[in-house]
């Protein structure tokens, strides 16, 4: 199993075939491991992560787009201009497995074009193309633009917005209209480099080490897929809101910038009324058999909209993170982000922040053009969305993301970030795994890095109490690995509600023709782990960025199941990083070579 | 009497002051009869508007700047992106005078930046500047934004927003955060030139030659204009949308796009219910005593809003014309409008326009993102407000104008317009002279070539029969001739409701010295508005184009108490060339050798 690279650079307009060869392959697999290995080994430390020496990597790995469920997806790779740490995102939709179908694993973007560009790969060929008539539309406009410029509706696409182009902070990169690899800014590091899109259309197939071994392994996956609670019930019927209640009634679902953890009209926003109410249709990403996507419509002014989502973390971060319980308006500003390239949690959130800052009087009246930036102001998440990624108005400081906005407005206690990362849809105070998931998080306030919700909260693969501290180190850390490698196969984390792995170790040893053991698999995924926390590191985040804001560990939660409860952290982070060989927040020399990584 | 010009060309980065003689200025006054002498001389026939071959002139008169009330006006002339003619528009607020205050007349705009540029004009000094900080930025944010930068917060503006910038065809030009230079797109040629504003500060004086004359005429003037029920009670007690309640009961109220005159629920959105819920305070123009600007508030989402206005025209426009009757939502795309530099005149019209082509079934419901374009959708108005300035989604075609948008659409006979000008607020079936001044205004659709609602509806200066179309021509050419010099002097045409010609004759000979009489200024105006229309024969505009849409001349009013009448141009065209002594829509040479134009 070797890796098939394009590299491209904006600067030269030259483009580069190469291959990463078979021992890197099985050190660090794909997506997300070659990615950061590739950014590590190439980026200077400390770089602008807007001007032209930054790299974005689109990195598929060696599942996607194969027969296997759920592995329509491909992952990210850049320096967070949010974060200054490592920027990476996974995301649905088509486009992983098109870049495979055209005999490309991997691309590297290099250096920033002068005048707007996208690029067109067909079947490995690629061309630079101008993009001047894109520039400023919305990703919508620019998907159908170009099938449209190049007469093949079946090109599949990563492509920015406004949001990108105007260097949105929190900007999304977007692909099949409503797929976002939204988090760490990395469409804002697209649109620096002038990068409307990459569209590509591949006729090939995806090569399997073996295929007999797929078949196998698929067989027993796809009815264990089927019959898991989540992934065979709760996501396909209700799509992932199918946890707004669930967490909200464990008293963890953050309400006015987490507040509180209880929302009391949340079922109003949840996946069973929006199942009852805007619907239209349900809908898979390439090759998934759970179809946790949502198609929806809103026929009611003054939020008429048609699109697709919310999903739970939209649902959350448009609605109970700023106190709105207004379906129709979360889906229109749902739409809004979505066509104009925006991360949707990370806007959201620093929407709420904003709000908690203007209820505390920090923000002048003035600024807001007569918004009332009050929490339920279902108003204020619409028009904030096409402000921030037009960056007018107020909206030039929203485009900020929280951790500034909240510095900028005097009040750095009110941003709910970790490492600048916006936390998603969970407070921590009554989960306390979770927030030990939070706090280590190399890219910062992220429920995607360890899922600690399964064994804490739905009790998969089996309960833990949320509450207690002990023990949680290692979860998080098996989580992290386990993930790790999800992020680098690159297959859907959803799969492993109802796979573990020692079935995604069979899984890798399909598709690469390797012979790992379980252990190989979970020791892989440790490794890229730690190589990105090596990255951040270097870039200066140690122990003390290792945490979570103070509200989540000073104020005890002031209400419902959770009451009283704040993070122990200060109880899980020495073990934390005793389960990981780290000292201080760093990788010892001895982890390291365990590793191979030096 | 001689005018100051500044001349910038802008590819070149170079300025030239230069002189327009006595001789010269006696002829054209200033203003709009200055604006079209310069371009009629200085213009090829037939350049496209949005090359760097047009010129964009701001033009004050004689009598901008003057303790005369009503004098705080500019205007702009320049070839017309929306209709291929004389592209011109009257502005209030306070640009007009400070260019005084700083020593200038005249600013003839030449060339292209090739990046975008701002002119800062202090006292006469004139200084290119970057904007690429201001250049995506509403007009606020860039008055807001350059105030602080030259750390002067009595600089005046002419700036244009993202609409400009994105060559909508209906972008304006706007002053003071909400005065406008509306019509027939001057800000897509302000955005063609990469000229994002004019910043202007001035410390002088304006000269006038008889002071003892102005005081003279003033004192008088202010006692009529206090005096007339129109000037010293209408406006200033309703604001100009004192005329909803006005137009919709003679059944002139254009609804639904034309398509009735009756609109039921007109008062939700008149003046007098505006004074009763959204108003907060009265604004006037620089120096004006009636004051007929309101500063508004709409406290309660989805359409909260901190602004001025809305005027009567866009209470219509943004309001009946889409068969909307929500003030708030009105008020909300008003500020939009505003803030993104849009004519809201064109815009809601267009809008119109589309909700007609929409309900016949030609505008395809998936180019509107789930926005159902249905008369009376409130969420439509302001939605597209946005689009239109980005030229996102459906808001690309809307950015046409409502003949380019019609014709797109295969249904050109449902754009309501004149040579290519979006017709405003009155129905003119009902008001046959009114129509007459439609289908000859040299710009297009337009009120304000000729207000015959003035005799015609109000029964000023004498009442008029409206349905009658006998000697309707000669007060079109009186009002033409009038309105002419008001915009060349330059003051408000409110004026006219008050001050006869003679009264504005002495103004004129007070502020410049000369010794004309009443029929020297009825001749003046006569000249100027042939010169324009000499203007636009040479593009090709002749008697084919003075006329109106097929509905106003062939389809009988359905209801109210204009039911049954159409309007009946050809009554009243040949009787109109006649008087102006025109043939087939062309000045004779016996015509022009009278006015001294060969």
């Amino acid at each position: 199993m070797k890796l098939n690279v394009l590299r491209v650079n904006l600067t030269k307009r030259r483009t580069k075939k190469e291959i990463v060869d078979e021992k890197t392959t099985e050190k660090f697999v794909g997506g997300r491991g070659i990615g950061v290995k590739i950014l590590y080994d190439e980026l200077k430390p400390k770089i602008n992560p807007l001007s032209s020496e930054n790299k974005l990597i689109f990195a598929t790995g060696p599942a996607t787009g194969t027969a296997f469920p759920a592995s329509g997806r491909f992952h990210v790779i850049t320096k967070s201009p949010l974060t200054g740490g490592i920027g990476d995102s996974n995301c649905g939709g088509d486009f992983g497995p098109e870049l495979r179908f055209a005999g490309l694993d991997v691309v590297i973007v290099e250096g920033a074009a002068e005048r707007p560009v996208y690029l067109w790969i067909k079947d490995g060929e690629v061309k630079f193309r101008g993009a001047k008539k894109y520039w400023g539309k919305g990703v919508w406009d620019t998907e159908d633009g170009i099938r449209e410029e190049l007469k093949d509706p079946k090109i599949r696409f990563a492509s920015i917005g406004p949001a990108g182009e105007n260097l949105v902070l929190t900007a999304a990169i977007i692909n099949d209209k409503h797929r976002a690899a939204g988090r760490t800014g990395v469409g804002a590091v697209m649109g620096s480099k002038k990068l409307k899109a990459i569209a590509v259309r591949g006729t090939g197939e995806v090569p399997v080490a073996d295929p007999d071994g797929l078949r196998n392994v698929m067989k027993d996956s796809l009815k264990l897929i089927k019959e898991n609670g989540v992934t065979g019930e709760g996501l396909p019927t209700y799509g992932t809101a199918v946890l707004v209640n669930v967490i909200n009634k464990h008293g963890a679902y953050p309400t006015r910038n987490f507040q509180t953890g209880v929302f009391p009209t949340a079922d109003k926003t949840s996946g069973e009324t929006m199942t009852k109410t805007i619907l239209v249709d349900k809908k898979a990403c390439w090759g998934c058999p759970i179809a946790c996507g949502r198609v929806s419509r809103v026929t009611t002014p003054p939020y008429q909209t048609d699109g697709e989502g919310p999903e739970y973390e939209t649902t959350w971060s448009l609605g109970a993170a700023c106190g709105i319980d207004d379906l129709n308006a979360i889906t229109k500003a749902h739409n809004v982000c979505d066509e104009l390239g925006i991360d949707p949690i990370s806007y959201g959130s620093t929407v709420a922040c904003a709000m908690e800052l203007y209820e505390m009087g920090k923000i002048p009246k003035e600024k807001l053009g007569g918004l009332e930036l009050k929490f339920g102001n279902p108003q204020a998440i619409v028009e904030l969305a096409w402000r921030t990624a037009y960056r007018s108005g107020f909206g030039d400081d929203i485009a900020l993301g929280s951790k500034r906005l909240a510095e900028k407005y005097g009040a750095p206690e009110v941003a709910m970030h970790s490492k600048g990362l916006e936390l998603p849809a969970y407070d921590p105070r009554g989960i306390q795994g979770h927030g030990l998931a939070y706090a280590t998080s190399n890219r910062g306030g992220c429920h995607l890095r360890a899922y600690m919700i399964a064994p804490e909260i739905v009790g998969m693969p089996e309960k833990l109490d949320p509450f207690k501290t002990e023990g949680k180190a290692a979860w998080v850390k098996t989580f992290q690995d386990i993930f790790s490698m999800c992020d680098s196969l690159v297959v859907c984390k959803f799969l492993t509600f109802a796979l573990n792995a020692d079935y995604l170790t069979k899984l890798t040893n399909a598709v690469t023709g390797w012979n790992w053991s379980t252990e190989d698999f979970l020791r892989t995924g440790d490794r890229i782990y730690t190589l990105e926390r090596m990255f951040i590191n270097r870039e200066g985040f140690g122990r003390k960025d290792d945490t979570l804001p103070v509200r989540l560990l000073k104020t005890p939660m002031p209400e419902g199941p959770c009451k009283g409860l704040v993070v122990k952290l200060d109880e899980m982070l020495d073990d934390y990083y005793a389960v990981r060989g780290w000292k201080d927040g760093k990788p010892t020399r001895k982890k390291l070579k365990e590793l191979d990584l030096v």
